[in-house]
């Protein structure tokens, strides 16, 4: 029997690929006047890829060695079995595998960090475009009917604005809405943290003297003292 | 008699629990139309809640060493007694107390700021929805008019999105929205620096060479030169 | 004929005093429907203030070694003789005295820079708010017609959150919105950097090993350097 | 054949100028009500500008050393060769050569980030002012029709306050609007990131103790050893 890890290991890129198939079929449906084959094909890849997910889910919950604790840290995974909206953004998962391939060439973290941000803020906002335009365009109050507004809607509430001229009627729209909001602080603290992570870097090396010192400093420091007690040692001995 | 520490160590989970009935009261005559017996259990629950509050809070005042420097720390708790609201947020407390307990097991100081602010944005959110619903469901220009309304208002408030489509019209709702807005800028605060606290660790761990010295290499160089110095005082005898 | 700094320590405490009534005859000038002897009193002491924060400005300019450096750095204080809506603001120097009081005596610096926050979005809140009543309710197309709803608009954007409910028509009360926009801004940098740098030191001090070395630490460890010279020079002399 | 570097340090302050010539045209145009020979100057400025700017980008791209890896790593510059809008944005590059010229005199790196922000904030709302109106005033359900309105609203989007009072209904709006949103976020992060770098130093100069070991100090510890080396090598040789 196979361990977790190794589960995880060989279904990494396998999932992936099922969760981009996941959004395109979403996609189309959501997007296009589908009828006919497209149609079934469509709710085909919809119903097959959630039956993946869900076996996926299951494995890596009994292959766990702690079955509650791995289910309290991996609640993300739980809510992508229920949610259908959620899935796509498994595909996050490929920029982490990207990122890991990227270390060893190495590079900076802070460049990692926006880079990811970037993905998946744009994929959060298309994902979040369609799951609210399939939700709202059916409600007769509803002011969003293209996915032209969905768009521009996303955009105005992860970025916190909220012009209002657009706003969710239907409790599905709505509970998008909280994930976007919710996707929009954390959007807001990366940046921030990021800034204020290379403002620090700055200022510290702009006046070399007040710079922290740093473990390199320290380690040149005791070899001069570890020379110092060889020194004495072989004075000792000598007379 | 006994010292303000003992009252509140003794009082601590008493208190959280009166806190947990009031909230318990408060939704109940909010969201369901309790007519007779059960309408008047909430009024004395909510009635007794208030004086318990109004005790503890005395004892603590009376027994405080310099009362007016403790008033002044803890209008917080001055705010308890005479706005029902806040009361719940009394629960928070039972938060504190489970953090205590396990820092002694250890874990890290991020993720406990993280669970205490999703724990206290919930509680401040549904808080909120229901003081919300309350002041406003009775005003004949309010839109807000059911507890979904009032916890998508919340929502879009504590994340400063803020659409237009809900807001308050009565002044208890406003002054509920300002306790809100309040809390939604320290929660983009707290999100934030955990966040650029997260980063900024990471960036420093990333080349070994640049990282701060830190003190455990410092007591290492340290033990170095005592050992320079027993040797020196060796020599100095043997001859 | 005095210094630059001798008369802004002489004129400090009487400059608060001046933003102080200019503050409160503005005020009662936007809120109370006055009229006859006592609309005439509010008049005078404003122009009077005006007056006094004119000669004020002159005179330090005109003490100041550098003027146009002196110019440009204090371009705040030039607004504050153009802009009757920015005068009570000078009352935050108050709030910097007490804070070097305070300092004498210790207290973090945290501490002090929320404190001063605090008292600078309430003032910011009050003035802009009597400013936005006195620009918008002559205006037909207003809709903040009370004080009421000017302190509640204010509110809403200083915090960010802009439902739209009341937002100003007129060109003053938009340049007084894009100001409270500034303030907002500052507030949620101000808030969550106070919470990022005390999280920063949390981590820090979680695990002692890791912690960054410190001055102090540097300094006994070149005491016990300075002990082992000097033993080594009293070897090198007994014999 | 000049090589890349040459190139750019010929062409900075050319192209500089052809980015102020071109903002000039651009505002003439949608300010003013051009016709006649005023209306074909405007045009010609602005079509011989976005000349310029190809050209530039061309020869800049032919003489990169790897064209793929600028071309990924210069995107803005793609853009402002597309997008007439983002034109003006390239004066932002005027001041990062004062900045250079500046930091040979010397000065505090926060203080060049505040006026880099304020500099970038003030020409981007400017900018997005003039887009949006030229998008906006021809359409039918446009709320935005003077200059002064598209201000307001680039102010309200910027600090992502987002009254809703005007909102772009054109997809060339909503796309400026998109820019501005993203222009906000990182504008707070700016703003935020240099006042908790401001407050961290605070801070750690508040106790000297327990402030960072600084390099300067590490440096002083290291010549005492020095010395002290010094010593014992003379002592040995002595007898």
């Amino acid at each position: 029997m196979v361990s977790q890890q190794q589960w995880e290991r060989r279904t990494q890129w396998p999932m992936a690929g099922v969760a981009l198939c996941f959004l395109v079929a979403y996609s189309c449906q959501v997007l296009l006047d589908l009828t006919g084959t497209w149609q079934a094909v469509c709710a085909v890849v919809i119903l097959g890829s959630w039956v993946l997910f869900f076996v996926d889910y299951t494995a890596r919950l009994i292959l766990a060695d702690q079955r509650l604790r791995w289910f309290a840290h991996h609640l993300f995974d739980f809510a992508v079995v229920l949610l259908p909206a959620i899935r796509p953004l498994q595909l996050l998962r490929l920029l982490a595998m990207l990122s890991v391939m990227h270390r060893a060439v190495g590079g900076a973290i802070r460049g990692k960090v926006m880079m990811y941000t970037i993905a998946s803020s744009v994929l959060l906002i298309y994902v979040a475009s369609l799951a609210m335009l399939e939700a709202e365009r059916g409600h007769p109050d509803s002011t969003v009917t293209t996915f032209g507004e969905a768009l521009w809607w996303s955009m105005a509430t992860v970025t916190t604005v909220g012009y209002g001229d657009f706003s969710p009627v239907t409790t599905t729209g709505r509970f998008v809405a909280a994930g976007l909001m919710i996707g929009g602080i954390s959007l807001i603290g990366v940046v921030t943290a990021t800034i204020a992570s290379w403002i620090v870097e700055q200022v510290s090396e702009g006046d070399a003297a007040h710079q922290a010192a740093t473990a390199l400093q320290i380690e040149e420091l005791r070899n001069e003292v570890a020379r110092l007690g060889e020194r004495l040692e072989s004075d000792s001995v000598r007379p």
